[in-house]
């Protein structure tokens, strides 16, 4: 018996096609997800220009499991980001860094038949994550990359409780970050161009707010310990060293193809470290939505229809700058 | 009483001058060493144009000591380095971080009318490192800057004896580096432009040894987990990107006037971490000691007497790149 269903695919003039995936009958620890919302990121637009099904923050229902699964049962909810499977054998797999796996399956790199914009979705159980009761299924969606990816910074960069935390941009990402930096007990500190977002950014847990368009130097008192750049292109560099604390943390969160490119000197003699990183592993995932779950943490959403024309417009919304803070698709809606 | 002293010193030209530098009595910890030995580090090179006393690797004898010292007394013998003081109060200084305090004092910063280039110096106690028995003043000079530098770099990686360590550039520092990481256990992967330096490079304990001159890409079989980059000048980002393992560090420590431009997604989704560092605090120093007296480790050394023709002789041989592999002034030769 195969399995249909269908996705919402790029094309190469960047129009949003549908289609129908077929796939082979539930093997191994394999779980169909019947797909009811799904979280829009920029990264879908960066994939729009590629034949392959989009979206990577997904959220549905477990609709039927394969004979190899072990914990989850059809009605469970459950969600899933950016990896997709890894070799469970190599020294990231066994130190708890999955992500950063050799043969990890990503998206925009494997399975580029289904992604969670789409109906339904097949995923190995090992990496889908149980959604906790506190959370809604539209609330998890950007959590599942968005949320994934700040919580991975912070956890990284081992934030502690007492840090001022800088973050650059209030978007998908920003004013998810803003949050649990907040409920961590941190000082948060917030970059924006304008004061547009400010009101809100202050709702979200912002202690200050600074507007950087046009400004060459920035007077915020006492440093930044951890920076988290949340903006989709890199920031000036130069402001931001300025601000941080010798010994500070800078996690560069955008996708961006130019190279880096940051003062060298003020680096070194401030001990500053830059950080590379993605969405987080497995356990650190699901000690996010367990902290977000507890502190009723959850992004600011625009809905759309899970439907051609939703797809279309969610990601035009996006790339036009008009997204507060974070579209996700919805099913049948 | 006053003190006097001889120092060599930079200036506008970038001949060598020497000079007499008076100073008050010893006062609170202060120390006034004779000077018997000094490195010669591509720093004294960036300041020769510079209206300053030069030299910051240096070893000598306890000649006096002021009322507040406790530990030390005449005729010991101490090494100092880049950073003479601290202020002591700040989370930094607090937390064993004074290379990171704001108020710190370093070469090229404070203290300009004297450095390890002359006859002696004052420095407070608290600054000073008594050598330990096995190891001589000739041989500790380098390590006050040089063998620091990449401690420092070995310490706040939190390099693994399991290790793969690459090491760009066998100079100075690069040649205390491969000795330091093989005697942690670490496997010790080195990098030069050509093969000249490879036979010294194996005897000091690099397990591999390539060379890059004119090479687009390298095959190493394993990748890197930390990466020590010891040259003068940047390297080839790209070429050592690819040889690291996901999430290795990069610990840059050439002094380069530009920026620092690396390709960023290599960065981002390799959960590479690029780390800025200087010298090492004092008690990470000490520790540097103790390991090198433990293990024998010293520098490689080119003499010259400690005068000004020693000094302007021991400079042109760094700036031609042929020194091999520290320059050593040495007092009275």
């Amino acid at each position: 018996m195969a399995i249909e269903f269908t996705v919402f695919k790029g094309s190469k003039d960047g129009t949003i096609q549908q289609a129908t995936t077929r796939r082979d009958d539930l093997k191994g620890d394999d779980v169909l997800v019947r797909i009811t919302h799904s979280g829009v990121c920029f990264t879908d637009v960066h994939y729009r220009h590629a034949d392959m099904a989009l979206g990577h923050e997904g959220t549905g229902v477990v609709d039927a499991v394969g004979p190899g699964v072990k914990d989850l049962k059809k009605g469970d909810r459950v969600g899933w980001g950016y990896e997709h499977d890894c070799c469970g054998r190599c020294r990231h797999c066994l130190t708890g860094w999955e992500t950063l796996c050799r043969e990890r399956k990503m998206y925009g790199g494997a399975d580029l038949d289904q992604g969670s914009f789409g109906s339904h979705a097949v995923w190995r159980e090992a990496f889908l994550f149980k959604i906790p009761d506190e959370v809604k299924n539209e609330d998890a969606g950007p959590l599942m990359c968005g949320g994934s990816t700040v919580w991975n910074a912070l956890h990284v960069a081992q934030v502690r409780p007492t840090a001022r935390v800088g973050i650059v941009g209030v978007g998908g990402l920003g004013h998810l970050a803003i949050q649990f930096a907040a409920k961590m007990g941190c000082q948060v500190v917030v970059f924006s161009g304008t004061d547009s977002k400010k009101e809100e950014a202050k709702k979200l847990g912002a202690s200050e707010f600074y507007a950087t368009k046009g400004v060459k130097e920035l007077n915020i008192g006492k440093p930044i310990d951890n920076l988290l750049v949340t903006t989709s292109s890199q920031p000036d560099w130069q402001l931001y060293l300025n601000l941080m604390s010798p010994g500070g943390i800078i996690s560069p969160l955008s996708v961006d193809s130019n190279d880096l490119k940051i003062p060298y000197m003020p680096l070194l003699v401030n001990g500053l470290r830059v950080q590379g990183g993605i969405v987080s592993s497995r356990q650190v995932h699901r000690e996010m939505l367990e902290f977000a779950a507890h502190h009723q943490i959850k992004p600011v959403n625009m809905t759309f229809p899970m439907t051609l024309e939703g797809v279309t417009q969610s990601l035009k919304t996006l790339e036009d700058g008009k997204m507060r803070y974070r579209g996700v698709l919805v099913a049948g809606a």
